[in-house]
């Protein structure tokens, strides 16, 4: 109660300022405006005229947002110059002050300015959507890079995990939050309440999300798991509105099915690393006899990796490649007599795909391999079908995999990949990736 | 319930680290052990060496915190000679790598540090104390200043008034959290549970703090509050517990008569400010009749300045001073018959003090006058009796003033005085300040 | 938490019952387990039997669920000549034993053991349930009748005004009680999520329900508001979502469009009543502007009565009545160039209907009219049309009506109408009711 | 907010009420004002009449009171002549509404009163406070036995144990609470708030009370508990404030050591029962280790039993008594060097005192003993020196016992008990009776 008076009243403020055109043209440039933010010490002007600046902001054009933007990151950056002579200063003589005005100086003033703005109230939500905004325009105009890395540093500290909080998600949750979770899944799409339903009801199903107190009403990330009594390969089985529902103590295997970001102002901030170590936790603690932890996740890269070695005469899996897209190439070929022979060569070269197909960096070339691989998780079955949809077929073929997130070893997974990209894989995908090779006469 | 869940399984983790001793001998450096919780790119890992850390440091002693610091100054800030050098390249090349790198390179490691640190739980208060701990080391070691840097510019960012929680403590509140309040009480001492309630209780009494979601127990400022039917000149008044209690309802207006920060680690990070404009808020909004805001509030800087021009000849004040000084000497002189006198010159010379007296950067000597008259308040009446217990007649020979907060000139108030250091004082109180001058013969 | 231990605790009893089955023969019949719920003097023991009892009743047939109150009915009622012989007793001796046997004799044990069955979890859910069973059969049993007064006594008890809680239903509400709010609707029907969505989450609706603290998920009756800037005629452009959204603040008017009784196992034990009191009183705090309480009802029986009336030589309105039912006979008579003539003469028969149609106690025929005018609403207009929807035709040939709350007069007009009948109605309503009436020679 | 705004506005009808004096004489007298709000079928009316009653009553002096208490035994009972008549008509005819009549003169018109009283704000909470007014008259006024029936009657539903809300009751509980709880302890005087954070906020140290949905802020029953490694003999050890604090889950044993029942109002109108259940269940859903639950109960009647006995001639432990009496009259005769040996004696006598003194319903003399063996515990342990406080020697000589709470004895303990009186107790207990009677030559 308090706090909506408090919001209503500071909204009160905002709504009365154009109740006050004399003091102020409307034509007061953005700039100036930004500079009036940070320009005063009270903090009740800076407050007011931060919400005015945000008010402004909304009413922009895209193209008057990056305007907006360029100016940003030309008029509020840092100054190069001093920044050098300060750096110089307190590399000679190297007291406090010296040290102290270097920090200060090598800060943009847009950090300055975005905290200023943060103390609105929903001066956080705002900036985030300027960030979705901002990213959307770094393709066409990659020098505002240097804008977008002071939003990431500081939803960096902001967003820390130390301020997340885990809560359930299930049909108790308030529709506002739950129509946002129909929004935002990304995977396998929520076709209306009723699908929703039957995804966050029933005892053998889960959703978590992670909420941020400034943004309490709208989740950051969120995870469906689905408890089973053993692991499945496909993703009709756990879709399947007719599927028998067990009792949750009865699981042995909770599976991550689908792992969605909410915010696009929030790329980049990675939170689903934390999701799921917190959700393997809490489930834990409140299934002992939970004994694994897998996902049943897409192989989004798959198609597209495929088309292209189909086409490298230079690639070791040139033939296979291409003999595998003629066959997918025939209508509902997945029904065809031949099709679990089909199924058998996508997934061979599928493990081929996620264990040797690397980035420039030296990470896999699949984005989900490279965010499960980096939080600890090893790569152990390739299954086909797992996905018949539509976008299944398209992404990959219909093949999905499983990643296990197994307590004793996250860790070390995590650090090996990360330092060295090796991808921790089952013994049997590693065999599987092997096939994909024909085999050459010196083997 | 979920929290707790996952605060004890971290927990834990955290207990479970002695039990693997082969992994890490106990002797491990606290530099090494720094170094690894920035180390790693795996988050599970850097959590798990963070609160190893904060274990570690909390069986510290004083001297050995004191070294820790001091290793966090000398190994983890910048590296001067690689600044100074991408300053160089920033300022002539230009390019955004050029920039991302020297951004990155200013900063100082220690903030990444303190950053991982804050990923656990209790991550946030922990690093309170140790900044707390850090303070005290200042005077001795003012070359840790350059750690208190990135502590203060971190609380910084994550205490900004955005997620502050404003809320109402009264007798329904916990008992965890009014103990705190008893001891944190910084300005009229709380004597037991009884007086407390009598504070917090009795509809004509408000007492509204500040919350912040990662420290949910733990209040970081407060105000105290009586609501009456016109301004109080005394303390006595408002604290006596045999007062007559009015309608919240009847009260014309609201008196702010304590006012305590509770978090020694948060020096300096303000939240005071925006305390006392959210309560006025607050209050406005609840009861729509109340007219007048102010303070009652302490000069405690007034004894020690009288002194101080009592024996300065050069002083303006020089001779009332000292004749005022030489009145209070005697004993129970509050209570002789020429008290009221003695009282008018006191109030004279206190107003004199406020509106006059200034530190080398132009701000008023008396710290309360700075806090308020900073906020957009205005001075408007001197007391004298204000405040008769033992400590009221120490700091300031029992007077005290009220500052009046008015919405129409609060924003233009605080810009002026912030500005140019001009105090905001009723006539009456300049009226004041100027008799406590001797009447010179060209005046 | 502890609840839901709790709640899986006792769970946990009831699971075990059919462990133990050396025991107890599964073939107890009922009369002997409710015997049982009653007999024992440990709690725990009538506990778990309770539980046991409900089990039981919950797999039984439609058919065996009338024997089971049959069996009620017939051998836990009173002992007739037991009462006879203490109420004389009673008579005659007088002492305080004497009564209290009577008044123990006088109360059918079913009470006794519906308050046993009370105790155990989401016993008063199923006890509610069961009445909604019971309630079904009384038609074609009407000696059940017997077994509902103990149900219908003890829920009067229970749900009694000082236990129920007004809350707001909105758009941040749990879906799980929303879903209800849409299955429950009886007036007019909420066809979907976004339709749920249009009468909640805009500025200008809103919705109250009643909760009990036993059934803490389930509404017990809840209204639809509008606030409007006057007072409409036609539910159209309230439920259309097309509709300009107005200010709650800037509102004049808080219309009742939809009342909806929920659980049918609660018939007789009539909150609505204290609903509308309590949101008119919390509009009234919310909204100080807000100055007219209207509803805009439904006339649900007037097409039966008109055809009644258009049949019935005898009637005073029997020649305009059938000249209305006969212009109301062709297709899409409402869009006929004389629909206005038709409206104008179905308004003055409704008006009539509700003035002057009576039961054979003296209340109105409309069911509607009964609720709002024993709540002490006065019946203010008549309008046509008001609701063309299929339903609306059926019931009322688009005629629909406001009645009006007036804190001033509320008490009075309850109390009035109670005691006489009388219906409160404005001028303009006694006028167009009496110009239904043809106009007799000697008028 | 809502149930705040709705409180005042409904306290304003209050308040107005006296607004209005044309309408209503103050001298209107109680009678007439009972007859008021059940005569009017107006809710709105009935309410304001019984707020208005409720506050006439505050106002009554205790003579007023009883006054009032007897008016309504004298005129709103029954009318028995009638209750006669038609207990005998329903014993010839039969038909339902013979019996409706039946029911309704039977039951006092009293209970109508009461509900209707029970629905205004507070309701509840005042009619407690009624009958705790009451009972304070029956001894002196017997024939108000009559009244009080109604009250019990009514708060045995009201209260029934499905409206009870177990909550744990710690540090973090509501300062207004834990008041409450230092005020109602009645077994081991709680001294002030530090000594009740010794209780509450240690992790081996719990509280636990249930609370009524009408009565939020008051807990009606509470429990003590101390969590140890082993059975305590004597309650110093528990309440020693420099004792060690072990962890929750190193404990094998939960000790309940103090209940206390907080309201007068609700005397006989038991939840004790249910405390200790539920509180079991919830422990061992938290500490699946605790393996004991155990009381560590005072012997309130042994005093003056055994005094009794030491005069009773006739009393087979009549020497014995005789000889512990003359011993324990020796000043600090606990410290003697024969105490042991008194001590021995005593714990003999004590346990002849539990298991064969019955009053003439064949229960045990002893209260504490009647409330834990009717819940199904077993009496095994009696111990000196259990409590040497002033209170514990004088009601028992410094006896103490141990009750023990099996899961899977209580039904029948409890059952066993109520049905027969026989006392579950150990060999060990039921050898120290025995020993307590002098050896007979036959035995």
């Amino acid at each position: 109660m308090l706090q909506e008076m408090l919001a209503s009243l500071t909204g009160r403020f905002r709504r009365q300022a154009p109740a006050m055109p004399r003091l102020e043209p409307p034509a007061m440039p953005l700039d100036a405006l930004c500079r009036a933010v940070i320009g005063t010490r009270a903090l009740s002007s800076s407050m007011a005229l931060a919400q005015r600046l945000l008010d402004r902001y909304a009413a922009l054009t895209f193209e008057e947002r990056r305007d907006f933007f360029s100016m940003l990151r030309r008029e509020f950056g840092i100054d190069r110059a001093s920044v050098a002579e300060a750096a110089h200063l307190a590399q000679t003589s190297g007291d406090y002050a010296a040290l102290e005005r270097l920090y200060t100086l090598a800060e943009p003033t847009r950090q300055h300015l975005l905290r200023r703005i943060n103390q609105v109230p929903d001066g956080t939500a705002m900036l985030v959507e300027l960030r979705a905004d901002l990213l959307r325009m770094l393709d066409a105009d990659p020098d505002l890079r240097e804008v977008d890395y002071d939003f990431r540093h500081l939803f960096h500290s902001w967003f820390n995990g130390g301020f997340l909080e885990l809560r359930r998600v299930d049909w108790n949750t308030s529709a506002s939050i739950l129509a946002k979770i129909i929004e935002y899944e990304a995977v396998h799409e929520i076709r209306d309440w009723s699908d929703l339903r039957s995804r966050i009801d029933p005892p053998d199903r889960r959703l978590y999300a992670f909420f941020h107190p400034r943004l309490p009403r709208e989740p950051l990330v969120f995870v469906e798991v689905a408890l089973c009594p053993d692991i499945p390969s496909g993703i009709g089985a756990i879709l399947d509105r007719e599927r028998p529902v067990i009792a949750a103590e009865a699981a042995r295997t909770a599976v991550f099915y689908s792992i969605s970001n909410c915010q696009d102002g929030l790329r980049g901030v990675s939170f689903g690393n934390l999701l799921i170590k917190q959700v393997v936790s809490s489930l834990r603690a409140e299934f002992p006899r939970l004994e694994t932890f897998v996902t049943l996740s897409p192989v989004p890269g798959f198609a597209r990796w495929l088309a292209g070695e189909a086409q490298n005469a230079a690639s070791i899996v040139h033939a296979p490649a291409k003999a595998a897209l003629e066959r997918t190439a025939a209508p509902e070929w997945w029904l065809a007599p031949d099709a679990q022979e089909t199924g058998l060569a996508l997934t061979r070269l599928a493990a081929h795909y996620l264990v040797a197909a690397k980035r420039s960096g030296g990470e896999p070339v699949d984005p989900v391999a490279r965010f499960h691989l980096g939080n600890g998780a090893r790569l152990t079955r390739v299954n086909w079908p797992g996905n018949l949809s539509a976008a299944g077929l398209k992404g990959a073929h219909g093949v999905m995999v499983n990643y296990h997130y197994e307590l004793g070893e996250i860790e070390t997974n995590s650090e090996t990949f990360l330092e060295t990209g090796a991808v921790a894989a089952s013994a049997a995908v590693a065999d599987l990736a092997q096939q994909a090779v024909p085999a050459s006469p010196t083997r």
